[in-house]
């Protein structure tokens, strides 16, 4: 720790993901030394942050010595990678911190885990969830910044892992504002991808329709280096804020917004302006108030469908709120029309990109992270984007009164994602204007 | 065999579900003795029909001889499932029908397999598929009717299996037509959903807006049992043939046509008219005629990002036209397009139906099942209404010239499953006007 000083990373384990992997590409860095640090960084912390519900420090050191010997195998060479405990892996338990799932072993990684994996990545464990990511059981995890304050929810170990650098990189996953609201309370970089861009083939299912698989960084770079194994073309347009049309969105969640996140929104729409760029408030259509009763409707619709195997088979273990989703009585006409209001808005949602607007700026979240970890925090800024099937980042924006991370949201429309971290790398710089906070305010906690 | 007479069902293997969950019920029938005569029927005849990768015969003795120790657990007690092998079963392997997944083994039970189960189903094995339900190898199951002929596919083994009178019931799986295609091939009944009624854990994926898991049967009253397990309501409002109003869809594929396909839809409307039917061509409006392009252009796009966990880590041993998908180039405009063609056409079927519309009687298949095994057969009359989201039902209709069997297809609107099938229960002793057939003309071959 005394290596530290004026927050400048000395230990691996405070390296951002392509920090990190050029170092390992150089040799200056082996695939061991760097999980060392993360696992030591863990060691030091894990007892009050309990990010994770699966860790085999063994096992990842034997896999950083063999990834040591290997040829660099892709982009993600040797990069540790925590996993939401409700995404496979093979060699892991897949728990879904439910007690029907207690030690379960799939053997075989989901989609997103496997191609991570392809592409040299080590998956280091899992992560404290939501139970199956939806209800029931919260997360034993705390927020670094404040163990008496939530992490968000549901990837909350996710999140807080890398908010607190036990890792460079992990995945969670968003039906209603699960990816975004961590990234925001953890200080971090996050990406809700387009829904269909990326399987979710092996991550337990609730939702169909909304189910998105999403990854955590400390950085613009990593989410593009994470983006490239999965085929995520970089987006080599430039981008210059200077000129950037940003649409000021404060959505039909706005009654929900508390100071904190009405500073973050403002903050970073000033910065954007003073560099240049033209923010203009954007008020979306009439229909769009529709989307977060929409949303509300087909998570409990679908969640019936997709929680009826424990429901069958393990009643007395299922907790009572995914019990209440299978009897739900959402009527087919209901269900329908929640479908419909969505089909209809997201065509208008991507045509408002192109002349007059290249990027919307929204909340994140209502504000800090609450206090208690008897809440996740309201999902209500990030269900409506959920449902719109369109591409989210988060950006860290500046600090609320109780010292803790606000993010603001960068959204694009389906299938830009590409294009959507281009736009987050340049405008980045400007939101995030202390990117070292984090490591210096971690590091000098007791 | 000498047992048989005039085609009366007096081997277990011959009855359907619903007879045997009754005969189990009332202590007339063990599920061990069902069991013995399905694998008696299976070992008889699976060097010809090939219908199974995967069966353990001592091990589905032993499940047969608990179940028998129990109190009656669902309406499914004791009833032998065939499974699709995409899909997951904890106790057999799931391979896909690739080589990449040779011998490879989950652990978890799909969740279409998880609620069966609890209802006291027995999986007796896994049948064979073509290639992930999507490219590459095709089964090397046959015809039952005659081994020249494909059975269909993708769901080959589990429609040759149901057809052969090897297992009463199946799971298959639709992502253009390999459900609906090999019931008609095969003579036998089979429901594919409505989209997102049922969950498709577990159950490969090919593409997310497309894939349905369905099952197989030989009766409407089989698809209804099955139907009860996860909580299809059954439809009360009693169904009159007589006044019915039926809608003779010969779809925008009609140019595909073959002489006994326009034989079965015209007996089938034939038969139903003289029962009383209101029978009326049905003509779909221009913009239906682009859900075939789009149906294709969702599963080579949602394919390429299905399969890329496979091109990144077994790319040897993943088919040529499976890489291709992951190479596709499909641009987001093509794929947005493909989305807004269908969720423009959803509502507009599902509005035609209530005051002058209560069924679509369409084509199942083009004709027979095609001579050889190098194709499964055309999906054309099968795609639009997997991408449309609403359920089909197949009922055999009549035999082809070379003997073979050909069946209709009943569409009705999204989430309406349970009508529809109260609307087949009324239609089938109609339309299917020789249901011992299958019985006697599969007994008395060599």
């Amino acid at each position: 720790m005394d290596a530290i000083s004026g927050a400048i990373a000395t230990e691996p384990c405070q390296l951002t993901a392509a920090e990190a992997a050029a170092l390992i590409r150089n040799k200056e860095l082996s695939c061991e030394e760097l999980v060392r640090s993360c696992l030591a960084r863990v060691d030091s912390r894990d007892a009050d942050v309990r990010a994770w519900l699966w860790l085999d420090p063994d096992h990842a050191l034997r896999r950083a010595r063999e990834l040591d010997k290997l040829p660099v195998k892709g982009p993600l060479h040797g990069l540790p990678f925590g996993v939401k405990d409700i995404i496979d892996t093979f060699d892991y338990p897949t728990t879904h911190n439910s007690p029907i799932y207690d030690g379960a072993r799939v053997g075989r990684d989901a989609a997103c885990v496997a191609i991570v994996r392809g592409a040299g990545a080590l998956i280091l464990g899992k992560t404290d969830t939501v139970e199956f990511a939806s209800g029931g059981r919260k997360a034993l995890t705390r927020n670094p910044y404040n163990f008496a304050h939530t992490p968000g929810g549901s990837s909350s170990g996710s999140g807080a892992a890398v908010g607190d650098f036990h890792v460079p990189l992990a995945f969670g996953t968003q039906t209603g504002g699960s990816h975004i609201r961590p990234a925001s309370f953890n200080g971090i970089y996050g990406i809700k991808p387009s829904w269909s861009l990326l399987s979710r083939e092996g991550v337990r299912m609730s939702s169909i329709t909304l189910d998105t698989v999403g990854w955590y960084s400390r950085s613009v770079d990593d989410l593009i280096l994470v983006g490239s194994a999965y085929r995520l073309a970089e987006d080599d347009t430039p981008v210059a804020v200077k000129g950037l049309r940003v649409g000021l969105c404060r959505s039909p969640a706005w009654d929900a917004i508390e100071p904190a996140g009405t500073a973050a929104l403002e903050t970073a729409a000033k910065r954007l302006g003073d560099t240049g760029a033209i923010v203009e408030e954007l008020v979306l259509p009439a229909p769009f108030d529709r989307l977060l009763e929409a949303q509300n409707t087909i998570v409990t619709a679908e969640g019936g469908v997709s929680f009826l195997p424990e429901y069958t088979n393990a009643f007395a273990l299922l907790a009572p709120d995914l019990r209440a989703k299978v009897e739900n009585e959402i009527t087919r006409e209901a269900l329908l029309a929640a479908y419909a209001v969505a089909d209809a808005c997201r065509p208008v949602f991507d045509g408002m990109f192109g002349t007059s607007l290249d990027v919307v700026l929204t909340p994140s979240a209502p504000g800090e992270a609450p206090l208690g970890l008897h809440t996740t925090g309201n999902a209500i800024f990030n269900r409506m984007w959920t449902l719109l099937h369109v591409p989210c980042v988060n950006i860290p924006a500046c600090r609320g009164p109780l010292n803790l991370p606000v993010g603001v949201t960068l959204v694009g429309p389906r299938l830009t994602d590409a294009r959507l971290l281009a736009i987050a790398k340049a405008v980045a710089p400007v939101i995030d204007t202390d990117p070292k906070a984090g490591l210096r305010d971690l590091w000098t906690l007791p």
